[in-house]
């Protein structure tokens, strides 16, 4: 029996859509509150003070308590279920993409879309504009490195459909937003089909 | 019994270090490799075909088995220990605190310490020049955050000494090497030599 479940999101955010695609997967029902990020929503003394000191989302409300990080979310949200191997290497392998995504994936793919695709291109920054060139190489770099990967097994972690699946897919399915071009990438595309193909997967816009 | 664990690395690296932590802890033997990054020893191709793909250490070899990410190593190595929470929340919570460490802390504080240590600052280019100072507002921020969430409790995670404080100690010891002071922190600063207290503790130099 779990606590009531309340997602703190901004929901076109791939961050909160992964968090929403596990429940999903594993049938259960989240209640959502929307901010407005644009806003500064996230950055009020209230939400700092309770949500996230971050200054974040998502954030997944535990019934009192708050989970910062999307992919601690989906990993609570998965938690004893075949979302997640038990076998300590296939376990360690299904961490790895997780940190990667954090850290080469989603600084550079989900960046690029919010620049592009909220920010603007015309009200990017001086500093934001120097980054592009390094941001969209490094997230070619990535979807290369995915690609790769996929060509020599159907899913990234375990021989299985797992949380990493999960959480690469809710940004590398957009990833034209941010105008990566996914046409040279055969392997992930085979692969974004698979996922969407699921049984109980949800759209971004669900 | 596990299979032999061989850790492709550049030792003065945080993150190679939190390996060789870990392992300490948990009292498992691992023999390392050492690359010379500087040089551009991650980037061959034997290293990109074999190591790891993402052309970076720390990679821990498993037997004939590859584990590139930092953090995903720490977890396999305390895979089953007192220091992985089996609470669901506790769990997720030291989950939350990992990924935070690669996309708040290690971007910024870890940057900064080897743009100043290792690039130098007359060296730096005109982007990373560009972009020292919002890296440098960001590593204060994530300081910040560290220091508060500290001020509550003696360990990041669970009530207790978990892979989170192992993980997080790796570049916060060392943040002065960015030029991050410390001072104005001193809940970081007693958690630091908690951590340094415990039995079976290395420094990174051993």
């Amino acid at each position: 029996m779990m606590s009531s479940l309340l997602l703190h999101e901004y929901s076109p955010s791939g961050n909160c859509y992964k968090i929403r695609l596990t429940a999903a997967h594993v049938g259960q029902p989240i209640e959502r509150r929307e901010y407005d990020i644009l806003k500064g929503e996230t950055r009020t003394p209230g939400f700092l003070a309770t949500v996230n000191a971050n200054g974040r989302i998502p954030t997944l409300q535990i019934g009192e308590t708050f989970l910062p990080e999307s992919n601690a979310a989906c990993l609570y949200l998965a938690h004893g279920t075949p979302l997640v191997p038990e076998d300590r290497f296939d376990h360690a392998d299904m961490m790895r993409w997780l940190f990667w995504e954090q850290y080469n994936h989603e600084p550079n793919i989900a960046t690029l879309r919010f620049w592009y695709g909220w920010v603007g291109e015309d009200a990017l920054s001086e500093l934001q504009r120097a980054n592009l060139p390094g941001k969209r190489s490094a997230g070619i770099e990535a979807l290369a490195l995915m690609d790769d990967h996929l060509s020599r097994t159907d899913w990234l972690a375990a021989g299985r459909f797992t949380v990493a699946d999960i959480v690469l897919y809710a940004y590398t399915h957009v990833a034209e937003e941010g105008r990566f071009d996914l046409a040279p990438y055969p392997h992930i595309r085979a692969w974004l089909a698979r996922v969407a193909a699921r049984p109980r997967h949800v759209p971004i816009d669900a």
